[in-house]
């Protein structure tokens, strides 16, 4: 068995998306995915990229994919490396592809000058948390992540509902 | 009294420091800080900026800044606006320049084609969390943020310790 780590492509979108959806199953919001095809050649395979992915094949076949993008820290004067997604295929799960994929990770981010590799992780999911505790991460508890979207941030950014039936909602 | 908000300019990377500090200061890590205004320089003000940055000024004179860059949504195919910092000096406060700021970010997100825009609050700093969630934001609490740094990314990317001590720590 030989377990590969290569940048995607742009011939790789499809296989991407159907990695996203797999990990937004296993998250429990199977519903959540509204990604396309499009969407992801668009804004990663373009000449400004907001994002980067790594592709893990099994004996030539894709078992898993890392989705990352930089970050900064303003205390560090640092780009730092997030990593978006990490996901392997069940049926590859226990042959080392998630660590595979995580070093290569981490080495780009030591490559790029990036003290820090960062992540989030499920509050429930157990495992992952025991294994990413082991490998010497630490978990930023003081720090709340908050979130506008929708109606709320239209009003933020000062502009009307996008539709009357929003705004008698809110 | 008129507030003002523009882009900040390779001009104000001596302020954007200032306000980096105060910043620190303000979340009980005032040794936290190892940038410099070179690294603010280099990393902003390049060919490809790892960030952008708003300065807010009052009366002709800088009081504030909110400095941002974007992060990506798989569930969303979209880019997100990510907003690190957010700050207005004491002497400012009240006066509505940290909701000018935050409006213009929100109006910058809506303009990008970002549909999230998103940040983090300390779980102690109760006046934000309040002003946060009357705007409409969200709280991510099932999200737990990870981090792997220093030697622990370097045995992770597979590099020897960076020193003897360092190793002998391990």
């Amino acid at each position: 068995m030989t377990i590969s780590i290569r940048p995607a492509t742009k011939a790789d979108v499809a296989q991407i998306l159907t990695f996203i959806r797999a990990l937004a199953e296993y998250e429990r919001e199977p519903e959540a995915v509204m990604a396309t095809e499009a969407d992801l050649e668009r804004d990663g395979f373009g000449p400004n990229p907001f994002y980067s992915c790594l592709i893990a094949d099994v004996d030539g076949k894709p078992a898993g994919f890392a989705f990352y993008f930089f970050n900064y820290s303003t205390w560090l004067g640092r780009p730092g490396l997030y990593l978006e997604d990490l996901f392997v295929n069940v049926e590859s799960r226990g042959l080392g592809v998630g660590k595979a994929l995580l070093e290569r990770v981490a080495a780009i981010a030591v490559e790029k000058g990036c003290p820090r590799l960062q992540w989030e992780v499920l509050d429930w999911n157990t495992p992952a948390v025991e294994f990413y505790r082991a490998m010497g991460a630490e978990f930023l508890d003081e720090w709340r992540n908050v979130r506008v979207t929708g109606e709320a941030l239209r009003r933020l950014a000062g502009l009307k509902p996008a539709s009357p039936e929003a705004g008698s909602a809110l």
